[in-house]
């Protein structure tokens, strides 16, 4: 597998666009479409919050179906959420005015939207900017770029990525971008993430391979445990590399598997550095558990917690309170057996033996825990099963974006 | 009930002292004791936090057991949580010290300790301050003031309550106090709270009352999210008030338990509204709901959600991420039948109807918001049940406390 430049207009065959709708932001673009020139496999994992926005249910009604998918449309500004009859109505609408627009069925389209829940979308706006941008389609990294920057919202940065592997003989590219920095605390998958790829598998595989990988990936992040009402991660297969289409388990399923899982991995610990008003990427790893399951619990109440995200932004080494996000997070272990290291670029520093304090130097801590990524090794010493988990600090910042958001 | 003044050393036969030992802060008392004349009945709930601090697992083998209880001892500055085999010597220590200076039993003392996680007691300090304490216990409120502000550790302000009301013709006096503004999420209880009271009532009555109450009032409120390693409840009844003995259910434990109530819900909203940073006292009302069960769920989600709370600090109307943590709550019900309003002394005014927005003044809802005290109204319009949770919201000061608490 290697790493490669760009992203989801990286595969064959896809193209992207994107335009400044006027929806919400001024002098920037705010929608942006995703095409593919040959029809695509297609599954989406989304949001467990009941109040789902109308795009969620929209979609997933597409990509659980046998439909093939052609074109995906997104807005920021405004999220169709708590938009009643009315937000389903106006998704419909949007579909046709795709599906006119590039001359395809309305049921090979996609839509996702994001930003504040609660109000209507500005319909003239949508369907002008959908127009626009179907006479704008563009292959090539700078499109794909463009359109990662135009679905932003608090986002201070734009997150894509690619790679590239062999499967006998063919070259297959995968790429994705993704976008969310506040309301992320994703179960199924995070607020918007699209990934692409122009290997041919068959829906059976695409679906086992994303419900697999999602649950070590994008449902491991926290930005402030607020699970969004319209988080959704699609993938987009268009069969144009070649290869020949996998439809069992085996190695080419294993290569695409592998491709997939640094995708999402890769997209989503840039949304947990780039979480609202972070300072700091917060790697947390639990070691030596007795199951997956209790080391992700675990990890994931570190990660979540007020206090342990204050102490990062502080650069203070005060491990009790990882101690005491570990001990509520609901699994069992034994707090006297627990070592507790921590490590950036900076160095490595041991905090905690068998659940109570070590000496160590308050100097070094410090400097260890002014990177930008932090990582806590956290040891059970108790079986062999290990998982890591991905937030950010806490800090004014974030108070100050959220307390004034939606004005 | 009359509601009257005092805390701890309002009901009969109760002394508190407190002295400066100098455990961590300067130029302020950081130890107290509570003394009764005549021997307790007991009981006490503690933190469900795996992670438990010494004087937790010290405390519950006494107020389980059928021991009378007469003295307790709390210091603020360390929590003595984390701290292995020694952590516990220096409890037997500690009681032993208590016992020596007062001559009593040591297995009729109780010790709780809050502060800073990881760090061994200064043992001489803490003997010192004992010594001192048994020297200097008073009756009356002032006492029992000092008392109540020497536990305080980010408090702002100190937490104090007391009741009296007719059992038979006898007087019944009940008094509480508590600290706690941050690492409160209380599960089974709170940071560390006293009731004393001169009724006469069994322990099994009084384990009844205490356990059923506490999941109404300590286990509804959160200030952060995280479950402390030293959460205590301990109520002392000491039979002084002359009434006949509380032994079974019917008025007068109906009377204890109002009186309980009103001591326990009191001191768990001072404890929210001191929430560390906080400017604002958030009450969620959830009505209409199935079970009780799924109202507490729901109340409890938006009082924790980050997002509400600073919107609570801007004083932005921003109902849908009310939406959007009840949906990630766990709880079942119809996003399209919720009714919610924003209610304080300044006002009350509808936000969402059936789910969806409704036209209101953004100028009356933010009136509405800057008050100290704001209740969300949230109608599920499904059964009777409901519930109220308590929170406050999140500030830049709750960041400044918690980047810089250990040093």
């Amino acid at each position: 597998m290697k790493i490669i430049e760009g992203g989801v207009t990286a595969p064959k065959g896809f193209m992207a666009a994107s335009v400044a709708a006027g929806i919400k932001y001024e002098n920037r673009e705010d929608m942006a479409m995703i095409y593919s020139e040959a029809p695509c496999t297609s599954y989406g994992v989304y949001t467990k919050n009941i109040v789902k926005a109308a795009p969620v249910v929209f979609d997933k009604k597409v990509t659980d179906s046998d439909n093939s998918v052609r074109a995906v449309v997104v807005n920021a500004g405004i999220a169709n959420a708590c938009t009643g009859k009315k937000g389903m109505e106006y998704c419909e609408m949007e579909a046709l005015a795709v599906a006119e627009s590039l001359m395809l069925s309305p049921k090979s389209i996609l839509l996702c939207s994001t930003g504040v829940i609660g109000k209507q979308l500005p319909m003239d706006k949508i369907v002008a900017g959908i127009k626009k941008m179907s006479h704008n389609l563009h292959e090539g990294t700078e499109a794909g770029t463009k359109a990662s920057k135009a679905i932003m919202t608090t986002d201070t940065v734009n997150k894509e990525v690619a790679v590239s592997f062999e499967i006998d003989g063919h070259t297959v590219t995968m790429g994705g971008m993704s976008k969310g920095s506040g309301m992320i605390h994703p179960d199924m998958c995070t607020m918007l993430g699209f990934v692409t790829t122009d290997c041919a598998i068959s829906k059976e595989m695409l679906k086992k391979a994303l419900t697999t990988d999602v649950e070590d990936t994008f449902n491991m992040i926290s930005v402030d445990g607020d699970t969004s009402t319209n988080d959704s991660l699609i993938v987009l297969a268009n069969a144009t590399a070649g290869n020949p289409i996998i439809d069992s388990e085996g190695e080419n399923f294993n290569k695409f598997l592998e491709a997939l899982h640094y995708i999402n991995e890769t997209l989503a610990k840039k949304m947990a550095a780039d979480g609202e008003g972070a300072t700091a990427l917060l790697e947390v790893k639990v070691f030596n558990a007795l199951t997956k399951e209790q080391a992700k619990i675990l990890a994931k109440s570190v990660a979540c917690s007020s206090l342990v995200k204050t102490a990062v932004y502080g650069h203070d080494a005060n491990w009790g309170r990882i101690m005491c996000a570990l001990g509520y997070s609901g699994a069992d272990f034994k707090p006297e057996d627990v070592t507790i290291h921590y490590e950036s670029e900076f160095g490595k520093i041991l905090v905690c033996e068998k659940g109570s304090d070590v000496d160590f130097s308050e100097e070094d801590a410090t400097k260890i825990l002014s990177s930008e990524a932090v990582t806590f090794l956290i040891d059970l010493n108790m079986g062999s099963a290990e998982a890591t988990a991905w937030g950010c600090d806490l800090t004014h910042e974030y108070v100050s974006i959220n307390a004034d958001y939606r004005s």
